[in-house]
């Protein structure tokens, strides 16, 4: 484990917190009217240390990688689906971009780790750790060397989000078998077995469903003794792009940058980011609850309600996105609406 | 009841579905991955007869109205705040006004009857049916020709949303007292106790929602035999901001405007609307689930799924407020994906 997953995540602005909490009970509207939006606002301007918390400025980072798992035929979509998506993300005709273009925000590919060489593609950085991980049901995902570079792959986007004085960060990822990868971890993190995590992905039917469960099983009981560590745990059932999701996810939190997590990849990467950095959970909100059903079991161990729920299941950090103009009305209205003084309104009688 | 409730809605439009599920399955996505926002594309391209749904126009027209009921003390906040709010409204200062800010909507209200001459206001249309309802627990809430003028005011709204060539409206009300006559609405149109629907509106005590149902129940023996006829019970237990938001959601149904229905009592005022004139509802969708219990009730009655769970219980068309974003980027993403054959992306194997 190298020093920097053991920097201290920052702490919440605690005066931040409490104005904002005054404040939203001298707004023109019954205390509490605005639900879950008055939560997200104060939670924003404790972590912005603000009176006037904003996410305006949104930096997404879209990390791509490929899995040696995927030749099980654990995926309903073939290998070259990441590289040519990938393609896809640099051309602006993905998902992401279309909802990154909606949001004004930052948007930055990161191929961490794919398995064929692109060349150089505008607007994707190439930080790879390796070409694709290993086969995790037969031998370890990748050597510590690479599950370092993975992580720090993750540190650097959220730096580069840092520079770009990012108000929020949005983790997306791209490589076709990584609902398996991160079915694995969870399992091996939270002590589970694959049966009641593992779904269909990009879609699977019943049959591909119950051997990607056979070839968790095999690959778990492969990895037993190592389980017990959670950095054993990444480096032996990862995907690089959800372990850059981690070291990003931390690097947020150490560096006050507020993040969305997206959907069961991300979220089982929120998940590894808490154990190997407890504390930064306080950093996360959690954009939506996915179509795929191990999600919520992911969600329920991280105590997480996440802020909407459309039945996406997509990946590339697009339900975080969808959930952003949420948590910009949030602010919005903490910042905008009048009070009752100001307004000249009666109070509750 | 008058002529034009009678005709009948406008149709969808069954090929510009048909193409636009068509569509979805050539996006560069695993089938189905948006989940329901595909489902929110496809019906507003049915609505639209477009094969580019857009709701970047939005109007939002909040109705404020006063209610007799008042006087029972049904409600946490004075009669008073009504008038009070609306010039919020007028100056800019509530949610529904930083809300249609932030959408770039266009936001109208319309005085269909506060107990107080206010005078004029900027950005205030002045429609009213009387001076406030009669107090329903001793007498019909309102005659035939207030009902009649309550709805006209709602037509009018629809047809000043025409017009402006809106693309999607939405419907607030702003009537201290309006949850205690919006659930007389429902339990009249459902037969259903109050028990089982009435909460604490703005912020009633434990005391005061038994008080509220006591009153309710008074009220809806007393006009035990109008109950049988809609109309009737709109008129008896209505408020006028509620009959005038049912009249604008059947007038933009029969004007092929998409509706966006907002919390409880929005929500009331489409179940009436779908009871004087079937098939409306093909236009409605329904942008959140009220904190207030009784909202859910009322949802189920009307097998709607609502967009978005907030705990948000604010009224004045601030919960669909909020869910604007998200059909905007049901359409975004629609209209402006890469296709599998434009993106040279694999399909599932």
């Amino acid at each position: 484990m190298e020093g920097w997953i053991a920097e201290a995540p920052t702490r919440l602005n605690a005066e931040s917190a409490e104005a904002a909490r005054h404040r939203q009970t001298q707004l023109t509207k019954p205390p509490g009217a605005l639900g879950r939006l008055e939560d997200f606002a104060i939670r924003l301007a404790a972590m912005q240390g603000s009176t006037t918390p904003s996410v305006e400025r949104v930096r997404i980072v879209v990390f791509a990688a490929d899995h040696g798992v995927t030749v099980e035929r654990v995926s309903a979509f073939p290998q070259s689906v990441t590289v040519e998506m990938v393609r896809n993300f640099a051309r602006g005709g993905a998902a992401i971009n279309v909802l990154a273009r909606e949001l004004g925000a930052e948007l930055e590919v990161v191929d961490v780790g794919t398995a064929a060489d692109m060349g150089a593609l505008e607007g994707v950085i190439t930080q790879r750790a390796a070409f694709g991980t290993a086969n995790f049901a037969n031998e370890a995902a990748m050597t510590n060397a690479q599950l370092q570079a993975a992580l720090a792959a993750g540190r650097h986007a959220a730096e580069r989000a840092v520079a770009n004085r990012a108000q929020l960060f949005i983790g997306g990822e791209m490589g076709i078998g990584n609902t398996t990868a991160a079915t694995a971890i969870a399992c091996g993190l939270l002590n589970k077995d694959p049966a009641s995590i593992a779904g269909p992905g990009t879609g699977l039917n019943a049959e591909g469903v119950r051997r990607k469960v056979e070839v968790l099983q095999r690959a778990l009981a492969l990895h037993q003794t190592d389980r017990a560590d959670d950095y054993e745990v990444l480096r032996c059932l990862g995907g690089f792009e959800i372990v850059a999701l981690v070291g990003a996810y931390i690097a947020c939190a150490q560096r006050a940058i507020p993040v969305l997590v997206d959907g069961f990849i991300a979220t089982v990467a929120a998940l590894a980011a808490v154990r190997l950095a407890p504390g930064c959970n306080e950093w996360f909100f959690y954009g939506h609850v996915s179509g795929e059903p191990g999600h919520r079991v992911i969600l329920r161990a991280l105590d997480a309600q996440p802020i909407v729920d459309l039945g996406m299941r997509l990946g590339e950090g697009s339900g975080a996105a969808v959930a952003v103009p949420i948590l910009r009305m949030a602010c919005a209205l903490h910042n905008s609406m009048a009070t009752f003084a100001q307004a000249a309104v009666s109070q509750k009688s």
